[in-house]
């Protein structure tokens, strides 16, 4: 992929993620969240909230457990992702548009919180601390085209995948 | 502030966070973190690691507390920052430079991870999730400039502010 | 402003900008780009496009005049702003959310094109090659709050401002 | 590639970009930009200088050519490329890092000029408006795997390539 729009942006989840799996057994997670900017109001000499972005965001696999395991409705993130377009039509035949991210990247921003650590997935004995690039194991699902994925046991990917199913929502 | 060049960058730790104090009692936290990109080999058909692109950050006040309470050497996250360059004269005098990442967010990720989340700070009854903007407490020493620090009991900045001070390392 | 969502998007622009002015004289420039991804096909070993991502931009003053005379349907620009969404409501009294950007900065991307610069605005002989942090000249209708606008001459602000004004769109 | 950390910075050319070939006749072409954030100063009632952050960019083929061509001493740039570090030994030994951008795309800032734009490349004539996903013709040396050469000749590529020669600096 080339030419991709990738943004990040620092939000508040509206609700808890909802998590679904495709036919194969592939997980998938979407939430949304609400980025707030702050204007410096002299008069009150405060900060006052501005108008809020809202932002539907869907993670993939392994990712996608964590993400409905970790967060819940109110969690302030960060979340790196592709920005995408989608455009159907309504009942009535109207044509509509909405945008959305393809999650690369998402955790709960510290500001206002501590995190206890868990590594996730079966294989998870693996991945020491040295492993910069990434390392782990993603669990069962791994697609054979993600980069982060290497340690994954030969068969991983078996009846996994995901990329190219529609997301059940 | 107009004009600054702020990044995000996917690393891993390299060590754990070093946490300190200034003078005046303010925290700060320094870590730094490792971000391999992969590329794919035709021949051996998986990703192998790039070279690593290794840059030092740091944090303040009640985020550094959490940051260093939440993260350690290994530990994968995404950092937003400020790009920043210092120069200084080594003892022989040569000129040197450095270029650092002052954070404005920063979170693990949550790839192979799942994360416990707990409010942090003194006040943290507050804070509620419905509170997308931000809110919540800072706990001590929140500087009056701070856009997040909204909700700070009046005198939390006392003996604090930190941002004018010099890091203690 | 703090927490503001900026991204930088490459794209190419659908149509010509449109420029208008506001009642007090402020120009102000809509654009619409087109960002289109490759993914690389396997089959037939080419890059093929993948679907487009549509943003409406919307630059200010003296940056508007010189959108409009630069940049034309089919210009390949580099984009960096803030990401808004606006809610409105149609005249059957539908809720439909657009999202665009606040454009801070904009100029074509040399990929396929070069160049001829001049600088613009009445008072353009000042601002020279070493003011490397903006200096030069906006012209009439720069606002008191614009940290680029520094060279402006005494008064220059009056009868502009604009952002707190509605487009003319 | 994945994992990379791609940036996008505002800045002004230090200098003249300066364009070399490498032994197989590729261009590239080296400058150097200078970002500076401003600080508002309540007490001057004015915006102030921060302290600059300078980057060195590297750029290849036709687009090192139109960059050379375009841009000069004090041009405000936009820059998207991704942020690498590189190690080196001076002659005394010493270990040396140093931080560059591998340039994706680069253009003038249109805030303070306005830009003529031609149409760059021997095949130049293709292209037209419409093209959004790119097209065009980046002319001679072309890598065969740039996902926004797909127009041009076959044997386009002879003698180019460049991506993996060292730059000629």
């Amino acid at each position: 992929m080339a030419g991709e729009t990738v943004i990040t942006v620092i939000g508040n989840l509206v609700d808890d993620p909802e998590l679904r799996y495709t036919p194969s057994g592939a997980a998938v997670a979407k939430f949304r969240i609400a980025s707030t900017p702050r204007t410096f109001d002299k008069e009150s000499n405060a900060w006052k909230d501005g108008e809020a972005l809202f932002l539907t965001c869907s993670v993939w696999r392994q990712y996608a457990e964590n993400v409905a395991e970790s967060l819940s409705r109110g969690t302030r993130v960060i979340v790196q992702g592709r920005l995408k377009q989608r455009s159907y039509e309504t009942r009535e035949g109207e044509k509509r548009t909405v945008y959305e991210l393809d999650v690369e990247e998402v955790g709960p921003a510290l500001r206002f919180s501590t995190a206890k650590l868990n590594k996730s997935g079966a294989g998870s004995g693996g991945g020491g601390g040295r492993s910069f690039g990434g390392g782990g194991n993603t669990g069962g699902g791994s697609a054979p085209d993600d980069p982060w994925a290497s340690a994954a046991p030969a068969g991983a990917s078996a009846g996994g995948g995901g990329f190219d199913e529609d997301p059940p929502f």
